[in-house]
């Protein structure tokens, strides 16, 4: 989470772990704010819209994509265009307007730059993208006022060692997961941390997930909830042939080696359910923290356990 | 366990954290070690008196408790007596012979006493009782010439504030357990963490572990496994009426509050399987990292991950 | 429910397996009903008032329970007076109006006597009060007018053998269920079935339910949903020692038998959540199938996967 | 197995359900014997060997599958040569010398044929191969002295109803899976049970499993045990996108129709993990029991729940 913290007996957990800047003064004005919007989905294009002209009123640059610009009828006068990739490219701040699935895409589009996500939902809360569409404005406007907070998410960074080789993977915010191919037969892989032996064992699959992904798809596969604040890896087995296996979470500090053992038919990889990879026999997965983290901007209505709460339909207080 | 390993630009994961002295030189002599043993077993007892023998030869001071010296038969003029509360006092190391509910209630013992444990089975390997009885010896010489490894676990701490006066529960090494009583009906709690509103909801019982925890009972109950070095509690609930709540692993500088909704039928709060105190509604139960942490001390033959593949009947390296 | 299917060489599958009557003329009218309600609920002691003065408008005798006559305030030319375990006597029909709870306790009162049940919820869709109070006139006159199907419930019956004697319990709808008192130690015990050993362990609990009791506690505790029509049991450990075990279905026509092994801190049998006795070592449980079936009314809104649909918030139709 | 019972006023439970013969005398006798053997796999040839050696030195006729002939060099005047698709024709029983898997390969090579079936392991006890082939010649005399049970087992059968045609597929003993293909994203379907919409929902699978597949892959997916003798198929999603989402058990006389939703990455069908076949979106795949039963040959020694407890480590008899 973070370096300095106030004195305190007890130390302090912020509720959303990461917490770079606190409502100091020092953040730096927000003059240039990209948009990227989910494909193919009206609602979002005119929200993208709206928001550009609000922004662009406001004497902020804003950009969009091409395919955005097009479809939302942004005149250019209101927005540059950028390509999705380059789209983060001297920004300050990347708006995402979609579901989570567009949020984590922007996510791999951000690369190696340092400019903060901020998610806007259409109309269904995300994990991710937390900010309604109809709260958009007042939302934006308490972050143009420095009102926000930033987060830092630990990613994901794969490679594949093969015959020597390595070929090196996309980061992914969510997880890596090795599944078998399309006969039905199970992978059989062998699992060391830092070199040390951890299981061998059969199973559908292998998912390797970052406190973001907790929430994703190994929740599915009986995974536990991991809070951001921590670092860590949890390593979920999907269907595995020993009743014994049990998902358990590892300190992401260490390199994740999976070793695939028998030439199955046709195991992948596959990066935050998109990028998907054929794997063979001797294949060495290698799984480690990515270098850069990815901020994502809070603004003061943000509540984690909030947001865990609505998306599993836990209960609500009761009151004593 | 850890010791000398390949040059990497990646963060060292020692497979078991928290390892204070690694291999160094400055290891303080061992001249007076404490032994605790299994009571009503034959076999512990005989292996306590072989030790106590065993060290006594080679000039070190030897406790023992009364009830051990006289049903192991141990003489005055090879070890000293000490209730098993007092006993740690002044030792360099506190041997437990037995098994991990042996080694549980000594760590209970060890009290603020910044003295480690290290544990000998009895024909079954446990979790914390690494050593086979058989090779105590040669164990036990590794550890008298420095061979060994210190590393810390988190214990849990708890109190009850009932009625705006606070009391004070022991610490725990596994796990603090809310469980209902013995009607039938489940309890029905809120969850807090840092004063922050986490969930609530009914179930038979609510189980907050540490990492050391995390293999013992809410395994049983659907937990993950949460490696030692991660600085973590795990939130498990058994039998919960809502069936989208899953295990949760927190941040363990966190305050985690439980309040008791219901005037239920004797709800109870037990530390590590033992000390069981009555609850009733309006109860607050604040369970936080403790500030001592448990040293246990490891000889070069420990692999926590080899631990985890036996006592779980995982699956062996296979080779590629 | 049911009704016309299409000619097919495969046995017809009755959504509510066990319906005795099938749209058939031959039912006996109904003649005389009578009413359990809810306590301390008052929108429940409304609608029974309003149901008494409905069903004695189109002339049929009526009976309350004393409790009810007087919260509600039903005069006695309305409706006589029963106590709830004689109320069913000389009924053609027993009409529940609450919850699941009142409908399980009503299922008790029944007894050996042949009247059926409807049950009518307070706004909430129960497993079993499937009529909502809003269409409970409706849903009456559509009874009255023989617009109904009968379906069968299997039952538990459960006695307890203990140094020789035989103790009898109450039958339960839903489940019988061995679990430990209150000191928060493991029950260890031994299941046979027929006499035939089938395992040991020791857990928590051990859960022997219906299908009818699948949707109730077994299923927090992991088990499968069995469909009513099933001649089954369901036995669910609840957070079991061995890792590997599962939930099991077996025939309902064969004897469960549980032997309890250890001299644990008062280990409890409960019936259908209610009823709780105080276990010792060496006692065996014997659970088989009750001679008597509970005789469920339905009307022809009736439909099993719809309710477990909207209990369990599972996915709606999306058609092709 | 079975065979004598105390007098009951309760149906008779036998351990393995649906048994034909009762020990009685009217068993036909055994003259002509297959075998099958697993392939590749020397210790099984042996095994081949001695027994068709041993059965033509009492008179029996023994076939054998070419591959086996060759590779066991059994001669030609020990045992007649058949393919394995037709070695059951003509044959009082046929033997399965391998593990499990070879087993279900025999059961789909009986196809409609009356003959039933014996496993022998190969070191290492299977669900369906339960004689060890250390004790194979004492189990092949009592089976010959006619003593033995023939127990039925379910066996699904399935159809794939796309643009108005059927497609008819292979029969399976344990289950019909339905599986995403190979590209990460998950399949989406809607379940109905006699024309009854069930429920609709996304996943990486959905399994449909008989009593005897209840022990294999679905067990590994969080499904139940099911006895044999219950007449029920147990339906269990992979990761299920739902987390309310339970395994559920259903007569077996019902029809199990899976509708494919989406227009998904090549989804396939697979039964008891072999035949694979694709699918596309619109498809419906129906599956009910099959006309036939599997006939499966237990010596006295056979124990049902002995089994189970070996294969999944479950705890043995303590005794009171």
């Amino acid at each position: 989470m973070t370096t300095a913290r106030e004195t305190d007996s007890q130390p302090e957990l912020p509720e959303s772990p990461g917490i770079l800047t606190n409502g100091a003064p020092a953040k730096p004005p927000i003059r240039a704010v990209g948009i990227i919007t989910k494909r193919f989905n009206e609602e979002a294009q005119n929200a993208s819209r709206e928001l550009a002209e609000w922004l662009h009123n406001r004497g902020i640059q804003v950009t969009v994509t091409p395919d955005t610009a097009r479809r939302a009828r942004i005149p250019k006068g209101v927005a540059r265009r950028a390509k999705q990739k380059n789209l983060p490219e001297g920004q300050d701040l990347t708006v995402v307007i979609g579901g989570d699935g567009t949020f984590i895409a922007a996510a791999g589009a951000i690369g190696l730059r340092d400019v903060p996500l901020l998610g806007i939902n259409m109309g269904r809360l995300g994990f991710l993208t937390e900010i309604a569409v109809e709260t958009m404005f007042n939302a934006m406007e308490e972050v143009l006022d420095g009102h926000y907070e930033v987060e830092e998410r630990t990613m994901l960074a794969t490679s594949i060692l093969r015959e020597g080789r390595e070929m090196v993977c996309q980061t992914a915010l969510n997880d890596a997961v090795i599944h078998k191919g399309d006969r039905g037969r199970m992978i059989e892989f062998e699992v060391a941390i830092d070199a040390r032996f951890l299981f061998s064992n059969r199973a559908d699959g292998l998912i390797v997930a970052t406190p973001t992904g907790s929430t994703a798809y190994t929740l599915s596969s009986g995974g536990p909830i991991i809070h951001p604040a921590l670092g860590a890896f949890v390593l979920t087995l999907v269907s595995p042939h020993t009743l014994t296996q049990r998902p358990i979470a590892v300190p992401d500090c260490g390199d994740i080696t999976i070793t695939m053992i028998e030439e199955g038919p046709s195991p992948r990889l596959t990066m935050d359910g998109h990028e998907s990879i054929l794997l063979t026999a001797g294949d060495q997965i290698r799984i480690r923290r990515a270098e850069r983290k990815l901020r994502i901007v809070h603004t003061p209505a943000h509540n984690y356990y909030g947001v865990l709460r609505a998306k599993l339909h836990w209960g609500e207080k009761v009151g004593v």
